[in-house]
Protein backbone atom coordinates (compact mmCIF):
# COMPACT_ATOMS: atom_id res chain seq x y z
CA UNK A 1 0.00 0.00 0.00
CA UNK A 2 1.57 3.48 -1.15
CA UNK A 3 2.34 5.01 2.24
CA UNK A 4 -0.67 8.04 3.10
CA UNK A 5 1.86 10.59 3.78
CA UNK A 6 2.63 11.12 -0.09
CA UNK A 7 1.06 13.77 -1.65
CA UNK A 8 -2.22 12.68 -2.58
CA UNK A 9 -2.65 13.87 -6.54
CA UNK A 10 -5.37 13.22 -8.25
CA UNK A 11 -3.63 10.58 -10.37
CA UNK A 12 -2.47 8.54 -7.19
CA UNK A 13 -6.19 8.54 -6.34
CA UNK A 14 -7.25 6.91 -9.78
CA UNK A 15 -3.99 4.71 -9.59
CA UNK A 16 -5.76 3.21 -6.63
CA UNK A 17 -9.15 3.07 -8.04
CA UNK A 18 -8.18 0.86 -11.18
CA UNK A 19 -6.12 -1.32 -8.31
CA UNK A 20 -9.41 -1.62 -6.13
CA UNK A 21 -11.62 -2.54 -9.33
CA UNK A 22 -9.22 -4.67 -10.54
CA UNK A 23 -9.11 -6.77 -7.37
CA UNK A 24 -12.99 -6.30 -6.45
CA UNK A 25 -15.11 -5.42 -9.75
CA UNK A 26 -17.47 -2.18 -10.36
CA UNK A 27 -19.33 -2.35 -7.61
CA UNK A 28 -16.52 -1.59 -4.72
CA UNK A 29 -14.99 1.93 -6.65
CA UNK A 30 -16.79 4.08 -4.05
CA UNK A 31 -15.01 6.91 -2.40
CA UNK A 32 -14.67 4.90 1.02
CA UNK A 33 -12.93 1.85 -0.46
CA UNK A 34 -10.78 4.13 -2.64
CA UNK A 35 -9.83 5.73 0.36
CA UNK A 36 -9.08 2.32 2.57
CA UNK A 37 -7.48 1.01 0.34
CA UNK A 38 -5.22 4.40 0.36
CA UNK A 39 -4.95 4.61 3.80
CA UNK A 40 -6.28 8.35 4.15
CA UNK A 41 -9.69 9.43 5.24
CA UNK A 42 -12.29 9.55 2.52
CA UNK A 43 -12.61 13.80 2.94
CA UNK A 44 -8.98 13.89 1.66
CA UNK A 45 -10.10 12.03 -1.31
CA UNK A 46 -13.37 13.82 -1.63
CA UNK A 47 -11.50 17.01 -1.75
CA UNK A 48 -10.50 15.78 -5.83
CA UNK A 49 -13.38 13.66 -6.17
CA UNK A 50 -16.60 14.68 -4.74
CA UNK A 51 -19.09 12.58 -5.45
CA UNK A 52 -19.00 8.59 -6.01
CA UNK A 53 -20.14 9.37 -9.53
CA UNK A 54 -17.21 11.67 -10.36
CA UNK A 55 -14.31 9.53 -9.06
CA UNK A 56 -16.15 6.54 -11.37
CA UNK A 57 -16.31 9.03 -14.63
CA UNK A 58 -12.71 9.90 -14.16
CA UNK A 59 -11.16 6.89 -13.87
CA UNK A 60 -13.22 5.28 -16.99
CA UNK A 61 -11.60 9.02 -19.27
CA UNK A 62 -8.64 8.02 -17.77
CA UNK A 63 -8.74 4.00 -19.09
CA UNK A 64 -9.92 5.83 -22.52
CA UNK A 65 -7.68 8.29 -22.50
CA UNK A 66 -4.92 5.12 -22.15
CA UNK A 67 -6.32 4.37 -25.64
CA UNK A 68 -6.42 7.55 -27.71
CA UNK A 69 -2.97 9.02 -26.07
CA UNK A 70 -0.88 6.00 -28.04
CA UNK A 71 -2.69 6.90 -31.17
CA UNK A 72 -2.28 10.74 -31.12
CA UNK A 73 1.51 10.66 -32.22
CA UNK A 74 0.13 8.52 -35.30
CA UNK A 75 -2.13 10.94 -36.68
CA UNK A 76 -0.07 13.67 -36.49
CA UNK A 77 3.07 12.24 -37.99
CA UNK A 78 4.04 13.94 -41.39
CA UNK A 79 4.11 11.28 -44.18
CA UNK A 80 1.72 9.12 -45.87
CA UNK A 81 -2.02 9.36 -44.94
CA UNK A 82 -2.88 5.86 -46.51
CA UNK A 83 -0.04 4.20 -44.78
CA UNK A 84 -1.22 6.70 -41.61
CA UNK A 85 -4.19 5.52 -41.63
CA UNK A 86 -3.45 1.53 -42.23
CA UNK A 87 -1.31 1.83 -38.95
CA UNK A 88 -3.22 4.26 -37.30
CA UNK A 89 -6.18 1.55 -37.28
CA UNK A 90 -4.17 -1.35 -36.62
CA UNK A 91 -2.94 0.40 -33.43
CA UNK A 92 -6.30 0.86 -32.35
CA UNK A 93 -6.90 -2.55 -32.92
CA UNK A 94 -3.85 -3.74 -31.08
CA UNK A 95 -4.74 -1.43 -27.91
CA UNK A 96 -7.85 -2.45 -27.88
CA UNK A 97 -7.18 -6.33 -27.91
CA UNK A 98 -4.74 -5.78 -25.80
CA UNK A 99 -6.67 -4.17 -23.04
CA UNK A 100 -9.47 -7.13 -23.48
CA UNK A 101 -7.02 -10.27 -23.80
CA UNK A 102 -4.61 -9.34 -20.89
CA UNK A 103 -6.85 -8.54 -18.18
CA UNK A 104 -10.52 -9.88 -19.02
CA UNK A 105 -12.00 -9.09 -16.44
CA UNK A 106 -10.37 -5.67 -15.68
CA UNK A 107 -11.90 -5.14 -19.14
CA UNK A 108 -15.53 -6.45 -18.17
CA UNK A 109 -15.40 -3.96 -15.42
CA UNK A 110 -14.70 -0.94 -17.48
CA UNK A 111 -17.57 -2.52 -19.80
CA UNK A 112 -19.84 -1.45 -16.70
CA UNK A 113 -18.52 1.76 -16.19
CA UNK A 114 -18.62 3.04 -19.91
CA UNK A 115 -22.45 1.50 -19.97
CA UNK A 116 -22.77 4.23 -16.32
CA UNK A 117 -20.35 6.96 -18.14
CA UNK A 118 -21.84 7.49 -21.64
CA UNK A 119 -20.08 11.45 -21.57
CA UNK A 120 -17.02 9.99 -21.06
CA UNK A 121 -17.21 7.38 -24.24
CA UNK A 122 -18.97 10.20 -26.74
CA UNK A 123 -15.44 12.36 -25.68
CA UNK A 124 -13.60 9.43 -26.21
CA UNK A 125 -14.76 8.37 -29.67
CA UNK A 126 -14.97 12.34 -30.34
CA UNK A 127 -11.13 12.42 -29.78
CA UNK A 128 -10.85 8.99 -31.99
CA UNK A 129 -12.61 10.23 -34.99
CA UNK A 130 -11.16 13.87 -34.57
CA UNK A 131 -8.05 11.71 -35.42
CA UNK A 132 -9.26 10.19 -37.99
CA UNK A 133 -10.19 13.42 -39.46
CA UNK A 134 -6.50 14.58 -39.22
CA UNK A 135 -5.61 12.16 -41.48
CA UNK A 136 -8.40 12.24 -44.11
CA UNK A 137 -8.02 15.88 -44.56
CA UNK A 138 -4.48 15.40 -45.28
CA UNK A 139 -5.07 12.74 -47.59
CA UNK A 140 -7.56 15.13 -49.70
CA UNK A 141 -4.93 17.88 -49.42
CA UNK A 142 -2.12 15.42 -50.97
CA UNK A 143 -5.21 14.31 -53.24
CA UNK A 144 -4.42 10.41 -51.92
CA UNK A 145 -8.41 10.58 -50.80
CA UNK A 146 -10.97 11.90 -53.03
CA UNK A 147 -12.75 12.68 -49.47
CA UNK A 148 -15.12 16.53 -49.79
CA UNK A 149 -16.46 15.81 -46.12
CA UNK A 150 -13.53 14.98 -43.90
CA UNK A 151 -15.51 14.60 -40.67
CA UNK A 152 -18.39 13.06 -42.08
CA UNK A 153 -16.02 10.55 -43.97
CA UNK A 154 -13.77 10.26 -40.72
CA UNK A 155 -17.15 8.54 -38.85
CA UNK A 156 -17.64 6.48 -41.63
CA UNK A 157 -14.40 5.34 -41.76
CA UNK A 158 -14.33 4.37 -38.22
CA UNK A 159 -18.57 2.46 -38.24
CA UNK A 160 -16.98 0.15 -41.13
CA UNK A 161 -14.32 -0.85 -38.95
CA UNK A 162 -16.28 -1.28 -35.85
CA UNK A 163 -15.72 -4.77 -35.54
CA UNK A 164 -11.89 -3.82 -34.53
CA UNK A 165 -12.50 -1.68 -31.63
CA UNK A 166 -15.77 -1.49 -30.30
CA UNK A 167 -15.61 -3.87 -27.06
CA UNK A 168 -19.08 -5.01 -28.04
CA UNK A 169 -16.59 -7.51 -30.47
CA UNK A 170 -14.29 -8.70 -27.97
CA UNK A 171 -15.23 -11.98 -28.30
CA UNK A 172 -14.72 -12.03 -31.82
CA UNK A 173 -10.81 -10.92 -31.10
CA UNK A 174 -9.33 -14.46 -31.23
CA UNK A 175 -11.13 -15.81 -33.89
CA UNK A 176 -8.05 -17.33 -35.90
CA UNK A 177 -8.83 -15.64 -39.22
CA UNK A 178 -9.72 -12.08 -37.35
CA UNK A 179 -6.29 -10.65 -38.64
CA UNK A 180 -7.50 -11.24 -42.34
CA UNK A 181 -10.76 -9.67 -41.49
CA UNK A 182 -9.09 -7.02 -40.36
CA UNK A 183 -7.18 -6.16 -43.68
CA UNK A 184 -10.62 -7.28 -45.55
CA UNK A 185 -12.20 -4.37 -44.56
CA UNK A 186 -9.05 -1.89 -44.55
CA UNK A 187 -8.19 -2.69 -48.01
CA UNK A 188 -12.01 -1.56 -48.45
CA UNK A 189 -12.13 1.06 -46.63
CA UNK A 190 -9.01 2.33 -47.89
CA UNK A 191 -10.04 1.56 -51.84
CA UNK A 192 -13.56 3.71 -51.22
CA UNK A 193 -11.11 6.75 -49.88
CA UNK A 194 -9.07 6.64 -52.79
CA UNK A 195 -11.63 6.31 -55.69
CA UNK B 1 -56.18 -20.68 -28.91
CA UNK B 2 -56.32 -22.77 -32.06
CA UNK B 3 -58.32 -25.94 -31.60
CA UNK B 4 -56.22 -28.88 -30.57
CA UNK B 5 -58.46 -30.84 -33.56
CA UNK B 6 -56.23 -28.90 -35.98
CA UNK B 7 -53.39 -30.64 -37.11
CA UNK B 8 -50.09 -30.44 -35.56
CA UNK B 9 -47.59 -29.21 -37.89
CA UNK B 10 -44.46 -27.87 -36.98
CA UNK B 11 -45.70 -24.44 -38.04
CA UNK B 12 -48.27 -24.42 -35.51
CA UNK B 13 -45.84 -24.71 -33.34
CA UNK B 14 -43.29 -22.61 -33.71
CA UNK B 15 -45.91 -20.30 -34.27
CA UNK B 16 -47.22 -21.14 -30.72
CA UNK B 17 -43.66 -21.34 -29.51
CA UNK B 18 -43.11 -17.10 -30.95
CA UNK B 19 -46.65 -16.13 -29.02
CA UNK B 20 -45.63 -17.95 -26.04
CA UNK B 21 -41.96 -16.05 -25.84
CA UNK B 22 -43.95 -12.66 -27.09
CA UNK B 23 -46.12 -13.17 -23.99
CA UNK B 24 -44.22 -14.84 -21.22
CA UNK B 25 -40.35 -13.79 -22.33
CA UNK B 26 -36.89 -16.63 -22.72
CA UNK B 27 -37.57 -18.27 -20.10
CA UNK B 28 -40.95 -20.09 -21.24
CA UNK B 29 -40.47 -20.96 -24.33
CA UNK B 30 -40.64 -24.76 -23.10
CA UNK B 31 -42.00 -27.72 -24.78
CA UNK B 32 -44.59 -28.02 -21.41
CA UNK B 33 -45.27 -24.42 -21.74
CA UNK B 34 -46.15 -24.45 -25.66
CA UNK B 35 -48.14 -27.78 -25.52
CA UNK B 36 -50.35 -25.95 -23.12
CA UNK B 37 -50.92 -23.06 -25.34
CA UNK B 38 -51.84 -25.12 -28.24
CA UNK B 39 -54.78 -27.63 -25.70
CA UNK B 40 -52.70 -30.50 -26.65
CA UNK B 41 -50.72 -33.12 -24.98
CA UNK B 42 -46.77 -32.35 -24.58
CA UNK B 43 -46.19 -35.80 -26.18
CA UNK B 44 -47.93 -34.35 -29.84
CA UNK B 45 -44.99 -31.55 -29.79
CA UNK B 46 -42.02 -33.78 -28.61
CA UNK B 47 -43.12 -35.93 -31.93
CA UNK B 48 -41.53 -32.81 -33.94
CA UNK B 49 -39.33 -31.39 -31.61
CA UNK B 50 -37.64 -33.92 -29.22
CA UNK B 51 -36.03 -31.67 -26.86
CA UNK B 52 -36.81 -28.01 -25.85
CA UNK B 53 -33.33 -27.30 -27.10
CA UNK B 54 -34.59 -27.91 -30.54
CA UNK B 55 -37.84 -26.75 -30.11
CA UNK B 56 -35.95 -23.40 -28.94
CA UNK B 57 -33.70 -23.60 -31.92
CA UNK B 58 -36.30 -24.06 -34.93
CA UNK B 59 -37.63 -21.20 -33.35
CA UNK B 60 -34.77 -19.07 -33.62
CA UNK B 61 -34.49 -20.17 -36.87
CA UNK B 62 -37.87 -19.52 -37.87
CA UNK B 63 -37.36 -15.68 -37.09
CA UNK B 64 -33.68 -15.15 -38.52
CA UNK B 65 -35.08 -16.80 -41.96
CA UNK B 66 -38.07 -14.21 -41.82
CA UNK B 67 -35.07 -11.67 -42.85
CA UNK B 68 -33.31 -13.35 -45.03
CA UNK B 69 -36.61 -14.70 -46.84
CA UNK B 70 -36.84 -11.31 -47.76
CA UNK B 71 -33.53 -10.04 -48.99
CA UNK B 72 -33.33 -13.26 -51.25
CA UNK B 73 -35.70 -12.20 -53.91
CA UNK B 74 -33.14 -8.61 -54.14
CA UNK B 75 -29.68 -10.62 -54.43
CA UNK B 76 -31.26 -12.50 -57.63
CA UNK B 77 -32.65 -9.83 -59.29
CA UNK B 78 -31.09 -9.48 -62.97
CA UNK B 79 -29.79 -5.62 -62.75
CA UNK B 80 -27.12 -3.30 -61.80
CA UNK B 81 -24.82 -4.94 -59.05
CA UNK B 82 -24.35 -1.76 -57.31
CA UNK B 83 -28.25 -0.51 -57.06
CA UNK B 84 -28.48 -4.33 -56.10
CA UNK B 85 -26.66 -4.00 -53.33
CA UNK B 86 -27.47 -0.54 -52.42
CA UNK B 87 -30.98 -1.58 -51.96
CA UNK B 88 -29.88 -4.89 -50.48
CA UNK B 89 -28.26 -3.43 -47.77
CA UNK B 90 -30.89 -0.98 -47.02
CA UNK B 91 -33.28 -3.77 -46.93
CA UNK B 92 -31.98 -5.34 -44.39
CA UNK B 93 -31.35 -2.18 -42.14
CA UNK B 94 -35.21 -2.03 -42.45
CA UNK B 95 -35.57 -5.80 -41.49
CA UNK B 96 -33.32 -5.27 -38.64
CA UNK B 97 -34.96 -1.93 -37.47
CA UNK B 98 -38.85 -3.11 -37.90
CA UNK B 99 -37.89 -5.98 -35.77
CA UNK B 100 -36.25 -4.40 -33.26
CA UNK B 101 -38.96 -0.97 -33.11
CA UNK B 102 -42.20 -3.14 -33.48
CA UNK B 103 -42.10 -5.11 -30.96
CA UNK B 104 -38.42 -4.35 -28.39
CA UNK B 105 -39.67 -6.74 -25.74
CA UNK B 106 -39.87 -10.02 -28.44
CA UNK B 107 -36.45 -8.35 -29.99
CA UNK B 108 -34.75 -8.91 -26.58
CA UNK B 109 -35.94 -12.33 -25.89
CA UNK B 110 -35.03 -13.67 -29.43
CA UNK B 111 -31.06 -11.89 -28.63
CA UNK B 112 -31.38 -14.51 -25.95
CA UNK B 113 -32.30 -17.43 -28.08
CA UNK B 114 -29.73 -16.26 -30.40
CA UNK B 115 -27.04 -16.19 -28.06
CA UNK B 116 -28.18 -20.06 -26.89
CA UNK B 117 -27.86 -20.84 -30.58
CA UNK B 118 -24.81 -19.68 -32.44
CA UNK B 119 -25.11 -22.37 -34.72
CA UNK B 120 -28.56 -21.24 -36.17
CA UNK B 121 -26.81 -17.40 -35.99
CA UNK B 122 -24.11 -19.23 -37.86
CA UNK B 123 -26.13 -20.67 -40.68
CA UNK B 124 -27.65 -16.93 -40.97
CA UNK B 125 -24.92 -15.14 -41.28
CA UNK B 126 -23.72 -17.89 -43.70
CA UNK B 127 -26.85 -17.58 -46.07
CA UNK B 128 -26.49 -13.29 -45.82
CA UNK B 129 -22.79 -13.23 -46.49
CA UNK B 130 -23.93 -16.12 -49.54
CA UNK B 131 -26.64 -13.98 -51.47
CA UNK B 132 -23.65 -10.48 -50.82
CA UNK B 133 -21.68 -12.70 -52.52
CA UNK B 134 -24.14 -13.28 -55.58
CA UNK B 135 -24.61 -9.92 -55.92
CA UNK B 136 -20.25 -8.70 -55.70
CA UNK B 137 -19.82 -11.95 -57.94
CA UNK B 138 -22.12 -10.07 -60.61
CA UNK B 139 -20.63 -6.85 -60.07
CA UNK B 140 -17.18 -8.52 -60.85
CA UNK B 141 -18.38 -9.85 -64.13
CA UNK B 142 -20.30 -7.15 -65.57
CA UNK B 143 -16.97 -4.86 -64.18
CA UNK B 144 -18.97 -3.10 -62.20
CA UNK B 145 -16.72 -4.38 -59.30
CA UNK B 146 -13.21 -5.16 -58.82
CA UNK B 147 -13.14 -7.71 -56.62
CA UNK B 148 -11.04 -10.63 -57.24
CA UNK B 149 -11.98 -12.66 -54.79
CA UNK B 150 -15.53 -12.42 -54.17
CA UNK B 151 -16.53 -14.41 -50.95
CA UNK B 152 -13.99 -12.85 -48.63
CA UNK B 153 -14.95 -9.05 -50.27
CA UNK B 154 -18.82 -10.04 -49.11
CA UNK B 155 -17.62 -10.89 -45.90
CA UNK B 156 -15.53 -7.69 -45.18
CA UNK B 157 -18.80 -5.57 -46.60
CA UNK B 158 -20.72 -7.50 -43.70
CA UNK B 159 -18.09 -6.70 -41.53
CA UNK B 160 -18.43 -2.71 -42.55
CA UNK B 161 -22.02 -2.47 -42.55
CA UNK B 162 -22.67 -4.26 -38.79
CA UNK B 163 -23.24 -1.45 -37.40
CA UNK B 164 -26.43 -1.39 -39.61
CA UNK B 165 -27.47 -4.64 -39.05
CA UNK B 166 -26.07 -6.37 -35.73
CA UNK B 167 -28.58 -6.85 -33.03
CA UNK B 168 -26.12 -5.26 -30.17
CA UNK B 169 -26.66 -1.83 -32.06
CA UNK B 170 -29.96 -1.53 -32.07
CA UNK B 171 -29.90 0.96 -28.86
CA UNK B 172 -28.48 3.14 -31.83
CA UNK B 173 -30.79 3.13 -34.61
CA UNK B 174 -32.99 5.13 -33.51
CA UNK B 175 -30.53 8.13 -33.45
CA UNK B 176 -31.57 11.21 -35.53
CA UNK B 177 -29.02 10.86 -38.23
CA UNK B 178 -28.87 7.08 -38.26
CA UNK B 179 -30.15 7.56 -42.17
CA UNK B 180 -26.85 9.58 -42.80
CA UNK B 181 -24.65 7.78 -41.14
CA UNK B 182 -25.92 4.32 -43.09
CA UNK B 183 -25.52 6.14 -46.61
CA UNK B 184 -21.68 7.48 -45.66
CA UNK B 185 -20.56 3.78 -44.63
CA UNK B 186 -22.51 2.28 -48.16
CA UNK B 187 -21.08 5.25 -49.92
CA UNK B 188 -17.47 4.29 -48.67
CA UNK B 189 -18.12 1.12 -49.10
CA UNK B 190 -19.78 1.26 -52.73
CA UNK B 191 -16.30 3.45 -53.94
CA UNK B 192 -14.19 0.57 -52.21
CA UNK B 193 -16.00 -1.97 -54.25
CA UNK B 194 -16.03 -0.05 -57.69
CA UNK B 195 -12.03 0.99 -57.08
Amino acid sequence: MTPSTETLTAERILEATEEVLRRHGPAKATVVDVARALGVSHGSVYRHFRTKAALREAVTKRWLDRTSASLTGIAAEPRDPEARLRDWLAALFTAKRRKAGDDPELFATYLVLTGENVEAVGAHITDLTGQLTRIIRDGADTGAFTATDPATTARAVFHATARFHDPGYAQDWDQPDIEAQFEAVVDLVVRGLRA
